[in-house]
């Protein structure tokens, strides 16, 4: 029997995706694929004992079932570490947990998408937003970047003439982009959301690994100098880059009528995000180990990110552009064709495996308007020996 | 601003259930209302054992991303686990981890429902199932049951007349009717699926929890008797109500179609389920503790059972009737409305809430053509006292 499919399946296109980890699979590859963070950055001591002790301390509580809006202990301490990161007002009834941020976009998508909605998105953006909103029938508008993130008057004209029924941003660190959007824009943005009356979803799994000073505040943070902007304003984190992605801790933040209607959802996506990962999450975060646990991810990527930007400075000369990563887990880079150098991102990515070095080209991050130069390096999961071979083997791939 | 939600939430109708949790809320309350195992129960040390083998083991695995498709090791253990109930040949890329049943509910909704598509369902079924697929748009069809399950000529014409996209049924120990589908009509709901080319969606969080006998075989592990069958078979299964619904760990097994569709979707959905809950259900399965954990829990919930059922037929007499559960969670009863005593179930709930004692009113459990007069008692969360007390309460309800 040929199964009858919903039709929302045909709004995906997934052979861009098996295409990409097909790479992946080769033995001796160095991969800069990834979007993981390194596992030898856990603190595997630190979440031992968060969980023994939300075992010893509610055991009922760790593996019963919970409330849907998320477990009370936690969402306390994410209001903290909200506050601790300059938004300071989030009282913990104001955030729902989610299981990792990618059931946040998903409710998102169940929330408020009809079938023929619009929603803008940069180019290039998260692929799996893409897939996630395409499947409950989103039209997606793409916003180019530059250097200073979203490129802001360009999103006012999208804006004012699509309507969307929300803009998706990753504002600071973006997956693929790398990029920070700046201070000016980030005010910008929230006076577009007032004045056109549209949400803005923020999306900042990212925005706790900076490397040098730390980014502009978050457009949550910013709310308070954008009278009404809070109102439109939904801001999910995540601990998977942080933390720990296999917790699959992520959370939201908005306005409360969307986060009831979320909630409802969620009701009857998981009925709540595992208890269990919740209350150690909770105890890890009372425990006051992530601080220690920041600086220490922090220092070690950006190393990686100073050693791999040095080495594409070195090895590949003018042949790619990129600007050099204030934060986060990557490269986002362009190839100029310098020289008759290869041009195309797909094309490198082939001969790229050919010498054992795998990375993800930039096409699919595009929902439209793709620009073939471009790719993603992540330097987070190599060591540095491995960063600098693979460079090596990069320019050799040229 | 009013926000803009999506088309679809209009498709669902929360009241009634907001209303059923308002009656849990107050204070000295017996309560036969929950639909959860007894926290009492937990295999704590089991669980804390199993979670640190897991991290010690390998915590890179249990606290990284992880395969959408579910972690390798825990797969494994749920094809012996399935295997011991009767389902020998499901190996393990056979079966996919859900984030709990509920999501595989989910994922049949986002995979299989278009808006307008039919789907049969019993009447009384899972709230929650009713909630979700019409969240995806589905038109549900109600097949009446008796005391032998589903009334199986009545599934045969409502299969013939609305040509669903699938029949989603809880065979054994159901929720609410804590019913139990004879063996014969088992062969013949799988015989319909061949004829009528229909899918059929076999939930199964309650069969590990009979009391005396086993029950009858699954409906997966009968398809081996009805060539055709299996390829029409999705069988969802749980740990939630024999080891703990915190960890939030179900699965689904059916047609590989399906599964790659379901796990697409379930990409966009929450990535994976929480590694490090798979990792620890995988070490507990594997650490053999479950023959043990489901002795206890049958033992338990057969003496509370019997415990309600005798204090029920003693203390209601023939103002109430239903038929002694073999298993399960639940015991489904009506108002007979004999002697002139109260014979509807939303007023018996309100007059029991003032006596002190709380269950679910039936009505909302049908999708259509309720029978006012049932509702529903949970016998597993109260000590035997409570039990005692409860029906006392239930009785001066009357």
């Amino acid at each position: 029997m040929a199964i009858p499919f919903a039709e929302r399946l045909q709004n995906v296109e997934t052979s861009a995706i098996r295409e990409l980890f097909k790479l992946l699979g080769k033995p001796g590859i160095i991969s800069f694929a990834g979007g993981f963070p390194d596992s030898a950055m856990f603190d595997v001591q630190g979440i031992r004992e968060a969980s023994n002790a939300a075992l010893a301390q509610d055991a009922g509580a760790a593996l019963q079932y919970g409330a849907t809006e998320g477990h009370g202990p936690l969402r306390e301490q994410l209001a903290q570490f909200m506050a601790h990161k300059g938004a300071q007002d989030v009282r913990p009834e104001q955030l729902i947990v989610t299981t990792g941020s990618q059931q946040a976009l998903d409710l998102l998508g169940k929330t408020l998408i009809s079938p023929g909605d619009k929603v803008i998105v940069e180019g290039p953006t998260f692929l799996a937003t893409i897939q996630c909103f395409r499947l409950y029938g989103a039209e997606l508008i793409s916003a180019p970047i530059d250097a200073d993130g979203v490129q802001i008057d360009r999103l006012a004209q999208l804006i004012a003439e699509h309507k969307p029924k929300f803009v998706y941003l990753i504002p600071t660190f973006g997956n693929p982009s790398g990029g920070l959007l700046s201070l000016e824009r980030r005010k910008r943005v929230l006076e577009l959301a007032v004045q056109h009356n549209t949400l803005i979803v923020e999306d900042d799994p990212y925005g706790d690994l900076y490397f040098g000073a730390a980014p502009p505040p978050s457009l949550l943070a910013l709310t308070p100098q954008v009278p009404g902007s809070r109102e439109l304003l939904v801001h999910c984190g995540s601990l998977s880059k942080v933390l720990s992605p296999g917790l699959r801790v992520g959370w939201m933040i908005g306005p409360a009528e969307l986060l009831a209607k979320a909630t409802m959802c969620k009701q009857f996506s998981d009925a709540h995000t595992s208890t269990f990962a919740q209350a150690t999450a909770a105890q890890y975060l009372q425990a006051g180990r992530m601080p220690a646990t920041l600086a220490k991810v922090r220092s070690v990527y950006a190393q990686r990110a100073q050693t791999m930007g040095d080495a594409l400075r070195r090895e590949l000369g003018d042949a790619v552009s990129f600007v050099q990563p204030q934060g986060g887990l990557f490269v986002w880079a362009r190839l100029t064709g310098a020289g008759g150098k290869v041009a195309d991102g797909h094309v490198y990515a082939q001969r790229a495996i050919e010498q054992g070095v795998a990375f993800v080209p930039g096409t699919p991050f595009f929902c439209a308007h793709p620009d073939p130069a471009t790719f993603r390096l992540s330097f987070a999961t190599a060591a540095e020996d491995k960063i600098l071979e693979g460079v090596a083997r990069l320019a050799k791939a040229l």
